[in-house]
């Protein structure tokens, strides 16, 4: 039997996708053709995984590369308050993978968007003599002036995570010396539905995923907010100030809203945690005693 | 002076970037947010290049490698009758680029874009040990019902292409032995508007963009619409058989509406070229005496 050639691959990769709602046309044509819903805008994001760098293959199984992939798109959605719809995926497959590797990332990924309610709609497969690299573009919708973005924080505003930020970065460095990987690690939980939840509410001024760290993460959301940042020493858990890729929400609430959005993110099933405040300018650390020390801003660089 | 960290790079590759129709917010968020139209649908493609794979960097300028990854996304636009809206990058790049060669790429490719109606509004930008990979997600509109697909093509429609099909791999097998680059391969031609105009006019059964080669290309609508095709062999220029990234297209028309078409494709400065017609089955090529041979389907294959 001779080698699938592409348009066998491709036919393996779409089997069984593209059904979904607002799907006119899925894989196999030049496009795909989706139907926007009235009243919403659209969000759209693209996040792409280089083998080496986003994963080390013999480390982790191909499942978790999959799920993690989708989990770096879905957090994006979930930092904008969108609801994810639809998504594209182009490999460039490095000559050491086969057909049933692809697939079985591609089909974890899958799941884990079809979870929250994304279809893969189309894609595209090519070959490269370097590592494999994959790209995923997730487009979601959200209520016209309901989205969230980086920039709205004031001074005085909570600061406040979904989960354990710092969790991927500690996990990463045990994995080097042997330790199990955590079901975090490899299943990252999903703050899409939180977000949502959250955004209905109203109180949320700012939001970014933690997807470098959160110190960079901070860095990112005071700059475009316009704002200083002060964290609580003792809220954070050890390492969350390191370079970590956890797919997290930081948060920014307005101060009279907080406790009914902590009671909404408790009843959404992703518990928020206070982490510190805005202030009107610089990044700090405040210690045990009231002792505040720059915060050091550690966030993860492709081309450090 | 140090190098540009990851997001000095980010912020160099989206300066100037982001501002045009419907676009609520730019690059720099999680994600963008995009304002669809009313009564339209959107189209969605993916198209990847790998250097090494589509282009030789030794070969070819990087303004004519933007160029001509921006005219494969558009020409999948082209193919469903779609107006390009926006689109997103994504970078792995290989250590051998440097940020000013990753700038000439993508400006290129977003000064052809724009000059069709589409905005970059995001990206994604890491790295890669092996060659590099670019990706780009283009999003178009298309009023609801106008698109077109692969599937409709009927025995007896005549099937008809813009431009040259085959000049782009005749151009490079010619460089192969130092010839120059034709423009046409430097710069393709764009083939959105006169797809809009004909869309408009209607009798357009079928389309597919020719990115493989005509006969791999007409094998795959021929398939979809459940057809069989004929070519006239003194229709179709030298070499237009052969594998080749044209990015044309390939239409099948209503006879009665073909005049009609012909009329509006010339006034919208690019005539079609008919070169067969749609027969009940299978694939041909009928000789200068009414001979009849077998059409030998040569598409790219990226798994050969």
């Amino acid at each position: 039997m001779s080698p699938p050639d592409e348009f066998e691959r491709i036919a393996a990769l779409t089997r069984g996708l593209g059904v979904g709602a607002g799907v006119v046309l899925g894989p196999g044509d030049d496009a795909a053709v989706l139907r926007p819903r009235a009243g919403h805008d659209l969000v759209a994001t693209t996040d792409t995984f280089v083998e080496g760098r986003h994963f080390r293959r013999e480390q982790l199984p191909l499942e978790a590369i999959g799920r993690r992939l989708a989990a770096a798109n879905l957090s994006d959605l979930a930092a904008m308050a969108a609801e994810p719809r639809w998504a594209l995926f182009s490999f460039a497959i490095g000559e050491h993978w086969s057909e049933a590797d692809v697939l079985a990332l591609q089909h974890a990924a899958a799941v884990a968007l079809e979870a929250e309610g994304a279809t893969i709609v189309g894609g595209n497969l090519s070959r490269t003599s370097g590592p494999l690299v994959v790209s995923v573009t997730l487009l979601g919708e959200v209520e016209h002036g309901l989205h969230w973005t980086r920039a709205g924080a004031r001074p005085g505003d909570v600061l406040a995570v979904t989960g354990t930020p710092g969790l991927a970065g500690h996990a990463l460095a045990e994995a080097a010396s042997g330790a199990a990987w955590p079901s975090a690690y490899l299943s990252p939980p999903c703050r899409v539905q939180v977000a949502r939840t959250l955004a209905a509410a109203g109180g949320v001024t700012a939001a970014i995923d933690l997807s470098d760290g959160l110190s960079g993460d901070l860095a990112h959301l005071a700059r475009a907010s316009g704002v200083g940042a002060e964290l609580d020493a003792a809220a954070l858990s050890p390492g969350a100030l390191e370079p970590s890729d956890d797919y997290e929400l930081l948060l920014a609430l307005d101060p009279p809203q907080c406790e009914a959005l902590e009671a909404a993110a408790r009843a959404a099933g992703a518990p928020l945690t206070r982490i510190g405040r805005c202030v009107s300018d610089g990044l700090w650390v405040l210690g045990p005693h009231g002792a505040r020390r720059a915060l050091e801003v550690r966030g993860y660089d492709h081309f450090a």
